[in-house]
């Protein structure tokens, strides 16, 4: 899977992408990351890549020249199965967004600042917008970090058995059941015994039962989708 | 504003809180973010902070001793507002939850990684959990820059003119409206003709109208809440 990511503030993705599994993923040979300065797409002065929005008001707009100049000058290296926009009036992003993600072979991921894109952009090339909540952060860079963290780790090869990604929260609409390990008890805080008894089938039943009565009075939202 | 963040992969968060608006809030002095690895607080061998879980299954668990170690050590310094957790299956963060936290003076952050943490940390010690979606990451790293971010570039001072966050998605339960800015016209595609006209009541009457067209198409329930 090749990931290309274009935004203003290359730096920021910097580490997420150094590290942990997202490493691994690249080292495998599973995922490739590029990251594209927005400003060597600029033909204008001083590498422009906003302006005042017209119409007035606080905040600045990313313009559309640069941004075209990027998409276009990246297709012509790849055929993209998405043109993804960070921002928060985007889709929801979830976990089965991630999995169908997940399966893609090439994605394009524009970082917003400021006030976000010009309008003419999502019209016209963008092909997806993806939100990762409601919330409003400094600039889409975490966002995509996040969303290429989400997917990356679903690439087959890249979580180990330690990581495993099947009994993850909501892969089965259920939160996970809580977890326990050495010491069995620490200032007077034992763990539940079923943990202890060796009867597996009584350990499933009971993480079951425990997930169940989480997902109930924590997201019951979430047992009412198929 | 002091956050503390405590987490086994201290160079993932090394880029995120180095640059553009996090790196303005830490100059000004408005912001600390201190980040602390887990491991220098395991009294056990070679730093050990996971272990494999009570009850078998794939998956490790972070074990409960280093990180009230942890907890305990950055206590005799500062009196924390929350002990947050960042989990899948905590409380949806959201802008509201942004503007709350940004009101408080010491924050510290537990990154989960693998299964999660021993259940008994979350029992005693946190006082808040918080999942920014439903989605799983590597680790809550990403989760809890995304948390840092959103707080950070809320605090008096941070934002300037130009990236104001008055105008915001969410801050009034409503999407933005779309933006635009030079050139005019591109590619024969043009600038809704109203920001064109210098008539600042209809301009405010037509992003106000926008706002509502989009939030009513892309994010009803919004409109629903108080």
């Amino acid at each position: 899977m090749r990931i290309d990511i274009i935004t203003v503030q290359p730096d920021l993705l910097e580490s997420p992408f150094s590290h942990s599994i997202m490493k691994r993923a690249k080292t495998k040979g599973l995922l490739e990351v590029n990251i594209h300065q927005l400003r060597d797409f600029s033909t204008l002065k001083n590498s422009q890549t906003d302006d005042y929005q017209f119409g007035g008001g606080a905040g600045m707009v990313m313009m559309i020249e640069p941004l075209v100049t990027a998409i276009e000058s990246l297709q012509k290296e790849v055929t993209y199965d998405e043109i993804i926009y960070m921002t928060p009036d985007g889709q929801q992003f979830n976990q089965k967004t991630a999995n169908r993600l997940s399966l893609k072979g090439n994605l394009l991921i524009i970082c917003g600042h400021y006030k976000g894109i010009d309008e003419r952009v999502r019209e016209h090339f963008v092909t997806m917008e993806i939100s990762i909540g409601d919330f409003v952060l400094s600039g889409g860079e975490l966002a995509a970090a996040v969303v290429v963290d989400a997917i990356g780790r679903l690439l087959p090869g890249v979580l180990n058995d330690e990581t495993s990604a099947l009994f993850d929260s909501f892969q089965d609409n259920m939160l996970a059941p809580p977890v326990y390990t050495r010491p069995e008890e620490f200032r007077g805080w034992k763990v539940p015994a079923v943990l202890m008894s060796g009867d597996h089938r009584k350990i499933d039943e009971w993480r079951h039962d425990e997930a169940l009565k989480r997902t109930k009075a924590r997201r019951p939202d979430l047992l009412d989708h198929d």
